[in-house]
């Protein structure tokens, strides 16, 4: 999904003419599908910017979603030549869909009121997605978890940008366009609480196919995705427990995997003008493949099973702790800062507005209440400042 | 400031190198400035266009404020020779001036307990501004009121661009930076009942120096603004008072006015992704240069002398209408929209937050409390749903 952005980038259509506005449209359709799946937050510009630097046009085309009465088995094609119960798209969506399962679970036990509202979409001719949002339960504010699963087809530039060779393949002649694959899970967490903090997690697969006439070309594959946390108050426990459970998960695969994906993760979600990161961090990593396949598809599936046990827990913990006023009003502006991330330099956010589509599935990762006061300062050395003072400074947590 | 815009679009600048990092800074703090002060809520895009069109490389060079504890007499350079008391430039400024001052008092007035909290501010060489914020008081959540006064000078090309006739003068040789001068005044109004409007509206005026290396060539002038209401609920009368004083100050100057500013201002403030504007218009309009001077400059005082008259009739008989706890939520969505468009849209704002400056004075017009549900419908035929279908549907009031 790297990829997926790269290829919808909005200033990179935006600035140069669409062969039609039917493929523009279609990009939009394509993203945002993803989006409504994946709150589509994390994209890293290294595809783009070699995109960008080919000067590629990029419209992307799939079809159009529709709702479904019921889940289906799978979103994969019937037909999908890659798609055996083995491939590693299968392996992945039945993953994501196990993880929305689990994570919704635990939520609503959580939450103990709170029920998710789901909403099932596919498109005719293959893919699809589940929505499921819980919306002012006792513990949680608003939570949603989607999932989805795309199949479009990109212009050839595109793959040949994105695998780097551009205009090496295919001795000039007009190669076809590329089939591609995209599934991922989405989901933001906000809880009451001003102790208990925010969540946001999303794993992503991105495959295409090999062009049709260029014979032996390979398919291209990256695997992308994070966890992250947002509190309004620093319970140290906590905050080093979410990290440890982070760890923990990325050392079984790579010693150099948690202090690379941390690091990135402090810097995706800075808010500029603010100088300020959204939270305190945990991990983020796209455009991964560097590894085994075999490898990253175990990691994130060991990611996206650690998110209950990182995160469960402090909900446990918090979700009764008494507050007052000033502690609500307080993690109020923090929502607000978490609305000027997502409107302002969540990729996928920004570009999903830009271009349109179902607004309620992109914006579903807004809390449902945030506040700006003018000019708000908190008091040096009180718990606000230690809050704003560790998304300033970034910490080492473990 | 339809040039302020265009000479510091952010895609501009981003898209090609700039001469150095100074004068990109430079260029920030420039747009700031005028930021502070006005909000930097409305440019047209003609200019920006011409000049992109012209491929100028545009960098602005203007001086770092510094805080002042008084207000000076005025922001005007001592020694500036287009700033005689009798000038555009002076009378601009005691306007903005005086209606800042009016409009506050209104306030104060209607509020009752809120009081305005002041920043002044200038740059050693000339320029200024101050800044005026009421927070929680009994009838306002947020109350920001700011003008400005800046000096600067931009690349003869982007003069020359904005005039309209690129690479005409000079016989090719090279010009020197253009001084300019921009003055204006800015406000939004946020109440706390649901049934009291949101207002905001803008004043300002833009003039170049001659190129001094060119003799002869004429200075360029612009004025812009407009005022605008953000109703949660339609209350027939209250708009239709409000539109009525928008058109009266327009029908004392040109009959064409008000439908073409009520028009503008519908196309300015729409949500794009949402399909709806973010309220129920006004006027609005900019790079206004086809009429004769001293008749602008007072078109455009006449219109910030109607703000209190417009507005101030509503806020006295809605400010303690009884409101129930659901009127309260739908004002706060409806508030949520406005924090769509002003990360999302607004020109002045998003460049603002690309480049840097004085976040808190960017943010003043965002409101004190906001709300995101997911998925909301009004009923149809409700009070929520003609609010909503005025926005999509934009109405004639009068």
């Amino acid at each position: 999904m790297a990829l997926a952005y790269s290829i919808s980038n909005s200033s990179f259509l935006l600035s140069r003419p669409s062969p039609s506005n039917k493929t523009t449209l279609a990009a939009s359709h394509f993203f945002l599908s993803l989006q409504s799946a994946t709150t589509a937050r994390q994209f890293s510009s290294s595809s783009a910017a070699r995109i960008r630097r080919a000067g590629v046009c990029a419209a992307v085309a799939i079809e159009k979603e529709v709702p479904e009465n019921e889940r289906p088995e799978t979103f994969l094609r019937s037909a999908d030549p890659a798609g055996a119960s083995t491939s590693v798209r299968a392996r992945f969506e039945k993953m994501i869909r196990d993880a929305q399962d689990e994570v919704c679970a635990a939520l609503e036990a959580a939450d103990g009121t709170g029920k998710f509202k789901e909403d099932v979409w596919s498109r005719p001719g293959g893919g699809g997605g589940i929505s499921r949002v819980l919306q002012d339960g006792a513990v949680f504010e608003k939570a949603g978890v989607n999932v989805s699963v795309v199949y479009g087809t990109m212009p050839p530039d595109a793959y040949r940008a994105a695998k780097g060779n551009v205009g090496a393949d295919n001795g000039g002649a007009k190669a076809g366009p590329v089939p591609f694959f995209a599934a991922g899970i989405s989901s933001v967490l906000h809880p009451k609480n001003p102790f208990a903090p925010t969540l946001h997690f999303n794993y992503r697969y991105f495959e295409t196919d090999a062009p049709k006439d260029v014979p032996g070309a390979p398919r291209q594959w990256w695997f992308g995705g994070g966890t992250d946390l947002t509190p309004s108050y620093i319970i140290e426990e906590d905050v080093k427990h979410f990290h440890s459970v982070q760890k923990k998960a990325c050392d079984k695969f790579e010693p150099t995997f948690y202090p690379r994906f941390k690091k990135w993760c402090d810097d995706y979600f800075y808010i500029k003008h603010r100088g300020e990161r959204r939270g305190l961090g945990g991990i983020f990593f796209d455009d991964m493949n560097d590894h085994d396949q075999e490898m990253l598809l175990a990691f994130a599936t060991e990611c996206a099973k650690s998110v209950v046990p990182a995160y469960i827990p402090i909900i446990e913990k918090r979700k009764d702790t008494p507050f007052t006023e000033e502690h609500k009003a307080w993690q109020q502006l923090r929502r607000g800062r978490y609305v000027e991330f997502n409107l302002v330099y969540d990729r996928g956010t920004t570009f999903g507005l830009k271009t349109g589509g179902r607004i309620e599935s992109i914006l579903v990762s807004l809390p449902l209440t945030a506040r700006w006061q003018y000019d708000h300062q908190p008091e040096v050395g009180s718990e606000e400042w230690k809050l704003l003072d560790a998304c300033i400074n970034p910490k080492e947590w473990i």
